[in-house]
């Protein structure tokens, strides 16, 4: 099939840098961070505002492509189950998918509370929650 | 920065075939479709059952990654806004979100209810709805 090239828009910075020792969820421990957008990318963030949630789309780039099944958040007890059925990072596509508040917007700097994605990890995209207004 | 590749793990099948024409969300009239996996993928659709709601991710092949700013639903009354305060499909990193209702797993074929994207769509990804057992 025809394959497709992304191009980051954008970098996470945070104090995260250890894959390991990552939260799974935001709810559990991940800190405030960073998303830094390239210059070039500032026209697109015209009219995003501090004090909302928004979905962030990453790029999990230490995932590994070429797992298709898993035993979800790796505990032994748990059944092998396709990677489609599971929100686990290894996929063939690892395409991070994240709610965040929005602390606050400094030119192509945006703080956003409880991210649990990596130091480095590449920004694909933001889109609002689906509301009726969009 | 750099820039990483997608590797579709299968296609949209729908009566959709007309961009102008297609709902712009899945409320607004979309039918059900077939997605129809690659076979080297069933594996990861283990897991995957009919009657639940899903998070499908697909590449919007036919959108203009140029594009940074939007009148918000074409509509020559609201204020040109940025593609990452948006849901157009016109954006950097095309990349499809929906919530589809799963009807019928057969293979590596996946009946779902009211998707809005055009035939021929590239599927990157499912996901399970983010709940508390992942």
């Amino acid at each position: 099939m025809t394959e497709y090239v992304l191009r980051p828009v954008g970098r996470v910075e945070s104090e995260l840098t250890d894959r390991a020792a990552a939260p799974r969820q935001p709810d559990e421990g991940a800190p405030d961070a960073w998303l830094v957008f390239d210059d070039r990318y500032l026209p697109a963030l015209d009219g995003l505002t501090p004090g909302g949630d928004v979905l962030l789309l990453t790029w999990l780039d230490r995932a590994d492509r070429d797992t298709l099944a898993v035993r979800p958040r790796g505990d032994a007890a748990r059944p092998v189950t396709g990677v489609f059925a599971t929100r686990a990072p290894d996929r063939p596509n690892p395409i991070g998918l994240h709610v965040v508040h929005v602390l606050a917007v400094a030119g192509p700097r945006v703080h956003v509370r409880n991210l649990e994605a990596l130091d480095g990890t590449p920004v694909l995209d933001v889109k609002p929650l689906l509301t009726a207004d969009r």
